[in-house]
Formats: C-alpha cells, sequence, structure tokens
C-alpha cells in the first residue's frame, strides 16, 4: 500500500510500505477512507534534521475495518469507524478519568512499528479502545465533519473545556488556524456569548465568524491586547483559548485574560519557558490545557455533526489523493491551504 | 504611636509615627492587639535596596475598633476585629467572584499613605468591606490562630483549594514553612487522605504531621521527586501545593504532579520565567493559585477555629512586643523562628 513518510524538514514523500496485518490480538486493521494533515505535521515539516530514514506520519484517520484481531469486541469488519490522534485502551485509570493521551498501554501514530494516519491503511493498537463507531456509509457528506473528530475539533474543545468555557462566557482565542477555529466552534457550542478572534487573515477570520466570534482582532502584540481591552470593557476576558503554540502568542494570552481568570493552551509549544512571574501570580492567572484527549471527547461531539447542527470540517478547504499529501503539506505551509483532506 | 517601617534588606525599625485618625469616611481606626510577621516580609528584609526613607510594613492585625468613619455600617467602637492583607471594598464585581486582591477599590498595607499593620495602631480603608467581626474577648487563648485569618491560613487554603483538594485527594506540599504547614492543615481539612510534605526542618514537618501530613519527604530536588513518585506509585499526585516561591520549588512541584494534575502555587514567585513547555504540555499540567484573596476565606475558616477543630495558630513560636519586631525578622530570616507573634 501507499503511505507518508517524512524524512526531514520540507521532506514528505508518498511510499509502497507494507499492508498492515493484525499483530497483536488487539489490533485491528483500517482501511483509510479520509485522512488529513494537521497544523503540528507542520512542525516536524518545518524543522525535522534530514533522514535517511523516513518516519510515517499522518495521526487523523477515519475508515473501514478490514480485520480484526481476536481479543477486539464490538468491532467489525466493514464498519466504519474513526481514530483519535492518540490510541489507548479506554479501560486505564488515565482513559477511566478522560486523559488517554496518558494512557498505560497507549501510543501515538507513526512511531515503535505504528502506522501513521496519512496512508492507505493503519493497523490499530488497542483498537477496541480507540476506534469510535461512525453510524454513517463511508460516502457520507459527513465525512469531513466526522473527521474532525480525530484531532482538530476535540483539540479546540479541549481548549474551551480547560479554560472553563460555559454558558455566557466571554472569550478571547488566539490564531485562526484550523485549532483556532474549532476552538470558537467550541466555545459557542457550549453557550460562550462574546468570542474574540484575534486573527489576520479574513479568509480564516470569515470562517471564524460563521462558528460564532462576535469580534474579529487582527491587530498583534501590544496594540492587539490593547483591542481586546477595548472590547471588555478595560478588563480581558476570563478564558483566553491560545491555540497556536508560539511564545508570543502566549504572551498575548496573558496581555487579554481578566484577573482570576485561565490561559488554555493547545498549540504545541514551540517553547521551554513561560513568563508567569510576580504579575500572573498577583492576578490568579491559570494556565491550563495540553495535548487534547479526543477520545474523551468523541462520542460527545457527534451528536451535533450527525444533526447537522455543527460543521466543523468547514475547516478543509484543500482536498488531495494520497500522491497529493507532499503538495498539500506544503500548501499549508504556505498558507495557501487551511487543512488539507487526504482521499486516499 | 509606635509603627515598624524598613529602610532597607536587614535594616527594620520602630519609630514614633503620628497617630493614625479617620481621613475618609469609610475608613476606622483599629488599635492593634496581634499582629505578626510574615515568611513574604522576609523578601524585602533580603533584598530591598537600602533608602533614607522608611516604609511602614506589616500586613496581619487583629484588634480592637477605636473610630469609625460616617458611612462605615455593621462596625463599632469597641469590636474585635481582625483585617484580611489586602484591603478591599467587598462589594465590587471582583469581590463578589471572591477576588478581593483583585479589589476595584482596594490595596495594601504600608502604601500610598496607609498604615503597615506590625504598629500599634492602624487606619484601615474600605473598613467595613475589609474587617471581620471576632466573637471573643480580647484576651482570648484563640488570638493567635484568629489572627492567621489575615494571611497565611487563608494563604495555605487557597493553595489547597485553587489545586482542588477534595475528599479523598492525594497532596504533595512543597515547603515547610507557615505557608506550607498552612496549607497541609487546609488540605486535611478539606479531605485529603495522602498529605506528602516536603521539608527538612524536623521542628516544623513535626508541626506538620501534626496538622496531617501523612508522608514527610526531606530530601530534595530530584531526590526528592524520586521519593514522592515511590510513595505514589510512581505516579505522583494531582495536586501539589507550591508554598515557598523559589524557581528550584516550583521545578519539583512539576516532577511530582500526576499527568492531569494541579501545581498551585502561593509562595511569592522569586522568578519571571517558568520551566513550562512541551512535557508540561503533553501530561495536561494545569498552574495555578496566586496570591490568596483571603478576605473570601475568613467566614468560611473562622468556625472550625472557634470550635476548637483546628489551631493554624500552631505555625507561630515566638512572641515579641512592638520593640521586638526588628529581632523578630532576624530569627526568621535565621529559621530560628518559623513565624514570629507580636503583642503591640
Amino acid at each position: 500500500m501507499k503511505a507518508t513518510l517524512i524524512y526531514g524538514a520540507g521532506d514528505v514523500r508518498v511510499e509502497e510500505v507494507p499492508d498492515p496485518v493484525i499483530v497483536d490480538p488487539t489490533d485491528a486493521v483500517v482501511r483509510v477512507v479520509r485522512s488529513c494533515i494537521c497544523g503540528s505535521d507542520l512542525w516536524p515539516y518545518g524543522s525535522k534534521p534530514a533522514s535517511e530514514k523516513g518516519q510515517r506520519i499522518g495521526h487523523e484517520f477515519l475508515g473501514v475495518i478490514e480485520d480484526v484481531g481476536a481479543d477486539v469486541n464490538g468491532l467489525s469488519r466493514g464498519d466504519l469507524v474513526v481514530a483519535p490522534f492518540v490510541w489507548a485502551d479506554n479501560t486505564c485509570d488515565f482513559c477511566t478519568e478522560g486523559l488517554h493521551t496518558s494512557c498505560r498501554h497507549g501510543g501515538g501514530w507513526g512511531f515503535g512499528g505504528v502506522d501513521g494516519g496519512q496512508g492507505e491503511a493503519v493497523r490499530v493498537p488497542q483498537a477496541q479502545g480507540t476506534l469510535v463507531k461512525l453510524p454513517v456509509a463511508p460516502d457520507s457528506a459527513l465525512l469531513p465533519s466526522l473527521l474532525t473528530l480525530s484531532d482538530v475539533f476535540p483539540t479546540g474543545h479541549h481548549c474551551a473545556v480547560t479554560a472553563g468555557v460555559s454558558q455566557g462566557s466571554s472569550v478571547t482565542v488566539i490564531g485562526d488556524g484550523a485549532v483556532g477555529l474549532s476552538a470558537v466552534l467550541a466555545a459557542k457550542r457550549l453557550g460562550a456569548e462574546q468570542i474574540i478572534l484575534m486573527g489576520r487573515h479574513t479568509v480564516r477570520t470569515d470562517i471564524g465568524r460563521e462558528f460564532g466570534a462576535t469580534d474579529v482582532v487582527a491587530e498583534r502584540g501590544e496594540e492587539g491586547i490593547a483591542k481586546v481591552r477595548e472590547l471588555t470593557g478595560g478588563d480581558g476576558t476570563r478564558q483566553v483559548l491560545e491555540c497556536v503554540g508560539y511564545e508570543d502568542a502566549l504572551n498575548t494570552a496573558f496581555g487579554v485574560v481578566r484577573a482570576g481568570g485561565t490561559v488554555s493552551r493547545v498549540g504545541v509549544p514551540q517553547y521551554q519557558q513561560v513568563t508567569a512571574g510576580r504579575q500572573f501570580f498577583m492576578n490568579n492567572i491559570t494556565l491550563t490545557g495540553g495535548v487534547a484527549p479526543a477520545r474523551a471527547y468523541i462520542e460527545q461531539l457527534m451528536p451535533d455533526i450527525l444533526e447537522g447542527k455543527i460543521n466543523p470540517g468547514r475547516v478543509f478547504d484543500v482536498t488531495v489523493g494520497i500522491d497529493g499529501v507532499p503538495a498539500g503539506y506544503q500548501q499549508m505551509a504556505d498558507r495557501e491551504a487551511l487543512k488539507v483532506l487526504v482521499a486516499p
């Protein structure tokens, strides 16, 4: 079969690899129907040291089950399923608490002999715990939105939930990438009344408005902070959703958060040090968020998609076949594409 | 009257100053019955640049009302009252939310013409919102414990509350100073079952055990982290209460917190940068806490003291008169005293 490998910065290739087969009795093999490229895939695409050995990549997919191991219950050949971006047993104490990203028997796609998601098929470890059935046909028009359940929509949702967004909240979302837009949608879904989206790409912030943003602030840095404060009577918002991952974005978050408020970040931090000293302390600011346990949220978020209430798949603006994946990376890196859908 | 002024590192003096009088109609004048020295007073005592002009200091006191302004209701001459370490109107939106440290009309003791607490009397701004009546006589044996309601006990409580300590919690407390011990007591009061106290001064950790610590870890750094992990099946604790304020202590906190857990800090940060990058993010760690809104907790914590259920005043081990305050600072700086009570 064909699968995507990354060899280093700017070097993504689609190659022939062995077809996946059941290895452990807890495995399943899934034929990928839809996959996609994540903003977080752009980090290695931008900076990974070159290597002679490629690494499988991609961690978002839905597809049809082709085979199941002897210990997998509740899943059968032909089922359409979605996979969260971390596989997990869904039974350990961490999973039970909803923190599947810390599962005691889980792991990431593309590492340690596990397939990546940007390929034609995937061996899924801990299949029973990992995969969630989708009650639609494999040609459903809902596939793009259901695919967002793998990562981007639960990531936005995790950001909103950990920040404490609820009915009537006033929220700032930093970043107009697919995660930021998903965070807007999630905040709206949780009842936020004022949603200030900080972003300067009109095509994207327009989707943000569709998703529920009440205000858009294009300015950045101190100017952007002043603008958000102006929109909030000088105080900032109680919840701030940081969906970028750069230190500048985090500092903007600290600049627009109200005293006693919470900054949640889901943009993978491209920094180690956080400026959170005296002022942060005197204002009782909370820093939370982290890698989203998508698996914990899938069943909860799916009904609104099935009922057509929300359309998180709006973040996909380019579709490619498997051979188009390398070009898709480049389009996203160049900001020509917001998020690339892959139909292998 | 006599009051304490700080002129620089190591230079605390007791001097004659004008007796306080009502300035604003919202003021009261309180004759101080008990005051004390705070661990946070040691920061300027250790590092404040020398100045020819002294600054009033001290922010914890209880006393008897001598005079009230025309706009103060519910308080009368002769009432015994305790003051939280930040004065506040107790009516603005922040106060209503329980964040009196961000009060829109509040401030700190010793600044801008407001008296410090380490003196014979204090003009109290926003007296009606700030002061809380104590239903005991001015010679009650409960005074030391009631005085802790000014700061140290609510600070420990704030740490435990913001960390999310509740019935059955497993908690690590970092620091065996008066705040750390108060955090132990607060965690116990909130129902924590396992309380690991990290500290190496046996006299203090013994009080910690009295207060409810189930384990004491004297080791620091990596060794201390390993010990706490050993005591918690390798995982660390869900709640970590950082009661020191040094970056090392915070890094220890990050080392002993369980994935998905919370580090709350109430030790005034003596650093600006926090190491909270990729690993912190992947483990979904929350950093919270901050300066404690003591006023929000006084009524809630007082009954247990009045009923003799808890004795937070155990943290006082030395008592001085007003003239003994400078020596008291030195004793605390030298760690000869845990916390110094002042009976002016």
